[in-house]
């Protein structure tokens, strides 16, 4: 196996075959047969060397290559294996890595240490991840502690890795921030590169994030849908809710609107985190709309709060425990149904699609996918133009045509913070959205496919 | 307006012009130019019928063709439009009907009346009807009692319509039994021609019923992503449950076992409402599966029941109220996700996409599509063999290759019966499907598109 070779020549040793590695040789030995071994003490003891010699050009030579580490981290995405591969991708053109590991499951993988060499992903394999929704390598929720930090950047030098990126969204740059701090203490080198990732598009410091242009595609279409199926059937059941997802910004909750036409089609009213909710004026909106149309979709988001910061539908809003003496934790739009059907006399239903709008790959974005890709592409470029301490970031410079470019934002911009939807996205009322919000949103998505015909 | 022609020669009025039929006479005149008042009487007075005697081809004369309605009842699909488009179409095709009228929201707008004539339906408007998911027409949930009913009767009879389609499941064709029977008994002539419809695939008397390839192939392929989500996650949130709709009968949940190539990849362990529903038995499953696997992917249906015949997680479960003096429902799967925690000690989350089930166009089956709108060709030619009390029904003749024609059974053997999932499409131990079960499935939803990688 050529990883003996690749043990040589790591980033904890200092450079070594300097002028060889400036002559280019090369040795008509198989992959396998280069073994150097190296002792961790900085001396380097070398057999087998004069296959370094050899004229005929065969294999490169990996040891003057460098070894990189690639793990996914957080909620998974529709696209983050897209990032994944663009990665893989231009490693294996740009042959600037020897190895590239991919950690399981996270940090975890790294604290294991539990890995798999990418490079030796066929093509095929290579394309057929770019359309597997989730996390391929797995993934985790995990705070590193100071001591599992220091056991990560052990393990990593330990096993000659220079580089890591980190593909996930605000937690997963507090961990390689983390990272990249420990390692400049212990002064060890480490370059961290992080790989934007979330359906919350709440990353700072980037136009929007890789994630976000699917679930906002998948919103977009099924909220249209379940809206036709409300209007349908508004004398049975005139009153949906559906729930998003999106931490604590609305920019899911907003992109339910993006597929509509008429303001009649709905979706109606649209609740986000940005605005505390009250639920006098929510029952007020929806007895207008349900008065106006006969029947009433509304979107919201599971994080919405009262006036005093309290999660609807959360806990704090229940008293009961069931058998098990545990507190009834009703969901926010569950908790809504029952509250509107209490006061309206209406029934009211609702849909919470869960981790299914994060995964739908029939719903996918191009633009996303693309994008996701390319920035899986534009961490290795940062990577070998030496950056650490950065996350890949999207840049929008036209919007009509929408064209991006690949930029970088420091990892201290992005760790911990979390970008709200802006307050001219949302309407003065606060429950739907403005035409700036949809000109932001829409090239995302790529275009709507489906006119709908009804005859109610 | 032609309607003032197609007025002359309804159902309710004897044959005349008997001879003139015959002849296929022709006139001149744009269509409404021909002007025939009939009272109802029984005597009919005819104004301008020199028309009849032109002898130049130009507009058939309408008053030889019959008027039909048509209504879609019961909870849409995703191709519950692609019947009434069939019915469109070849209503047109074969110039047998004057006028096809469409009742807007089911059985309501024959009550009130509120109709359209569905044959202006310009040739664009059928392609993206077919498109559509939703009942375009309206629909509802209502059950006609004596009065209503006569009075339907009434109604179809004083604008001259002899022909109902119902586009529905069991309910419906409930309606359709009520109406002819209150025909019969009145004497009055009416066809009443079904249309299956119905997600739950639970009519009797046919192989299967459009709509369900659609809603089999959402889960099939949702489902198998929900896995790939909590595969990759699992030492955060390692169980899932999700939630399928199908009232009493298993054939949705089954569904979600298509897409599956390995058990590992889950779902792993399915119940259905035909066996009763241990909570100590699951907790067995789910132990045995996290175990095995790290995850455990589960799926549900709403309606399962204990060995009591009460609803897991219905009102009966729960003793709490909430601050409206409301009983709490927790749906099935919140319910079951809080036991695990409570048992196992790990999180479990749930997904419940409730109409987005039945409404995603983006997971349709081509084979279903294509099937109902088959289905409302059918209708049209079963009217034509004037028969009645009947409803389309799909048989199977070759498994394969996939063949199947297009047949009819009584509204009898439909109405009110259901068809449960059979027992040799369940396994021994009551969560999976057996194979039989995929072989009668899969080719109602077409080939799975993807081949996922994971590396965990």
């Amino acid at each position: 196996m050529a990883s003996k070779t690749a043990f040589a020549l790591t980033a904890w040793e200092k450079p070594c075959f300097g002028k060889r590695r400036s002559q280019k040789s090369w040795c008509p030995y198989p992959k396998g047969v280069i073994t150097i071994y190296t002792s961790y003490s900085g001396q380097i003891s070398l057999i087998n060397l004069s296959v370094l010699w050899c004229s005929q050009p065969a294999v490169r030579l990996k040891s003057m290559k460098k070894k990189a580490i690639i793990l996914q981290s957080g909620g998974s995405t529709a696209v983050i294996n897209q990032s994944l591969a663009g990665v893989i991708y231009e490693a294996k053109r740009s042959k600037t890595l020897s190895h590239l590991y991919g950690s399981r499951f996270g940090i975890l993988g790294i604290l294991k240490p539990n890995w798999i060499n990418l490079l030796e992903c066929p093509p095929r394999t290579l394309t057929a991840l770019g359309e597997t929704p989730s996390s391929a390598l797995g993934s985790c929720r995990h705070q590193l502690n100071q001591r599992e930090c220091s056991q990560a950047i052990s393990t990593l030098k330990r096993r000659g890795v220079e580089t890591i990126f980190i593909i996930g969204g605000n937690d997963s740059a507090q961990t390689g921030l983390k990272l990249a701090r420990q390692a400049r203490v212990k002064r060890e080198k480490l370059q961290v590169i992080g790989i934007p990732k979330t359906i919350d598009n709440d990353l700072p410091g980037m136009d929007h994030a890789p994630g976000y242009g699917s679930v906002a595609r998948f919103f977009a279409q099924t909220v249209q849908e379940a809206a036709l199926d409300t209007r349908a059937i508004r004398y049975s059941d005139p009153v949906k809710i559906i729930e998003t997802m999106g931490r604590d910004s609305g920019w899911i909750t907003a992109s339910a609107a993006l597929g509509r036409k008429k303001y009649e089609d709905g979706p109606h009213l649209l609740y986000f985190p940005e605005r505390p909710f009250h639920l006098s004026k929510f029952l007020q909106d929806v007895k207008r709309v349900y008065k106006r149309f006969g029947f009433a979709v509304i979107v919201i988001s599971e994080t919405i709060r009262d006036h005093h910061g309290k999660r609807i539908g959360s806990p704090a809003s229940v008293v009961a425990k069931d058998q098990f003496g545990h507190a009834y934790v009703e969901g926010t739009a569950q908790y809504l149904c029952h509250f509107l059907e209490s006061k309206m006399g209406v029934r009211a239903r609702f849909d919470k699609p869960g981790t299914i709008q994060r995964m739908a790959m029939a719903y996918i974005s191009k633009v996303d996918q693309k994008e996701a890709f390319g920035c899986g592409v534009h961490a290795v470029r940062l990577m070998r133009r030496s950056e650490s301490g950065v996350m890949v970031a999207m840049k929008r410079f036209s919007n009509k045509p929408y064209r991006i470019q690949y930029d970088m934002v420091s990892l201290e911009q992005v760790a911990g913070h979390e970008k709200a939807l802006p307050a001219n996205f949302i309407n003065r009322a606060g429950n739907d959205v403005t035409d700036a919000f949809k000109r932001y949103a829409l090239p995302l998505t790529g275009p709507m496919p489906h006119n709908h015909v009804s005859f109610v």
